[in-house]
């Protein structure tokens, strides 16, 4: 028994005005699907749609793909980008991650640099975390606010509603004008976390990988899930959707995040431009031309 | 009999200071390579070891590596992106695709667009198209220089030859700096030109790809191909080398050019970066603490 992309989206999508519950929701969640072996055998089905999506995408440039991936440290983000993109063309496709501001962008309010990585139309772009991060570790760390910490402590919840309205507002204004936005959470289990650190912590090729503050925030779960539930819930709209996604099992978030793609790639139903009819003329010109 | 990778370097390459006469370099060629199917095999081999690499290589974030794809209409550098380069981390890559230059672009020095594409340490850019196009469609009309036109006239081949200066000072720059710069020209025959025109032409999804001036500029063939002499024989330079990739066979271009990138990536003797003492000390506490 598999789900349909339809029952999927379904199922992991957080309502528009609903409340999200984390604790409702299974992050080792196999989603009714057989096995890795099986979903391996998908993914690279729905990559190779994917591919061919894009390509027509591309062509048409009418709409502009934004993928949003959120998720704390080790719920595997990277991996989605490496396991789900690699095989779609690079050329349509600019990944940008989102690190500690730089002091140009901090001297910007926290939405100009998700502006300036938007995509074109006709490209996919991905952020690996994004302007969420600006309700999510500035929630948990204020501190991290600098100028505007005291503001953001007097008007307690306020200021932050008035971020996820603000935010809610850009994503609406993308997608008035051409652009899908996808959002994605990884949701990960505590414990799942620290079997992933420990591997990495193990693996002479990732240690490099490891920093002495991914710990550290895991002191902070608590406060990131309520930060997660409170963003996604506040920011999950018709037009641009949170989906919640399994990611204890690697296999089932990499096929979720393709599958959901897919389908939104599917739903938009492009299809190559028809040159028009003056320039039916001139290619049957240039062909004349050519053959002669 | 095949090839190694240092000697379809050696073969390619344009000799620092030395003159290309591209009728001497013929686009057919096979190198030696057995045939199609060979060579996909070469190429996927390739791929994995490129896809590798530029784990190792966004690791270290020592170098940038920057590949400037050149040539003439239906040369192949789309085609060579695609089967090339998908197949590695997309989150590695940055595609840019130098088009007619927006109204922003066009009111800054020719270099300033390509300055603000570069990619930064760590990271793969591949400039289709690139800042070479300021010395050769501009070279073959120049009417397109507007308010230097009238300069490039009366200077001649002086305003070129500053050109080619300042490019080459740019990339020299550029590899001071940590960036490995490799320039590829797809050489592709006049008659293999026109039949992937007409292919174009004939293919319902390809034919938005055709616009009336691609066969426009055919016309201009040998001012290009000399424009293509003068600009390669004065910016080759043992740093930032040209290659003349014959291209009449895309199984031909797509292999040598990932031969070469495989071979230059490979030549950085690049390993993951390996934790300092104290960092030691450190992942050792985490791990505890883990197991706690």
């Amino acid at each position: 028994m598999t789900h349909s992309p339809e029952k999927i989206c379904n199922k992991l999508v957080v309502e528009p005005a609903s409340r999200l519950d984390l604790a409702r929701r299974d992050p080792s969640d196999r989603l009714g699907f057989a096995g890795k072996r099986d979903a391996e055998l998908r993914l690279a089905e729905d990559i190779a749609a994917m591919a061919a999506l894009q390509d027509v995408f591309a062509a048409v440039a009418t709409h502009a793909l934004l993928i949003v991936l959120q998720g704390i440290d080790a719920a595997g983000k990277d991996g989605v980008i490496k396991h789900v993109m690699t095989g779609v063309n690079p050329q349509g496709i600019s990944v940008h991650a989102f690190k500690e501001p730089t002091s140009l962008e901090a001297r910007h309010d926290y939405l100009w640099r998700a502006q300036n990585a938007l995509p074109e139309r006709g490209r996919i772009g991905i952020f690996n975390r994004s302007h969420y991060e600006d309700v999510l570790v500035t929630r948990v760390h204020p501190e991290l606010l600098e100028e505007f910490r005291g503001e953001a402590e007097r008007q307690g919840h306020a200021f932050w509603r008035e971020r996820f309205e603000d935010i809610a507002a850009f994503e609406r204004h993308l997608t008035r004008n051409g652009t899908v936005v996808l959002k994605f959470f990884l949701h990960v289990g505590k414990d799942e976390q620290r079997k992933r650190f420990l591997k990495r912590l193990e693996d002479p090729n990732k240690q490099w990988k490891f920093s002495a503050s991914d710990l550290q925030q895991r002191a902070y779960w608590k406060q990131y899930m309520t930060a997660y539930e409170d963003a996604l819930s506040a920011t999950s709209t018709a037009c641009a959707p949170w989906y919640v996604v399994p990611a204890d099992h690697k296999w089932v978030s990499r096929l979720v995040v393709a599958t959901i793609v897919v389908a939104a790639l599917r739903r938009l139903h492009l299809t190559y431009p028809v040159p028009a009819p003056q320039m039916r003329a001139l290619l049957e010109t240039a062909k004349q031309q050519l053959d002669a």
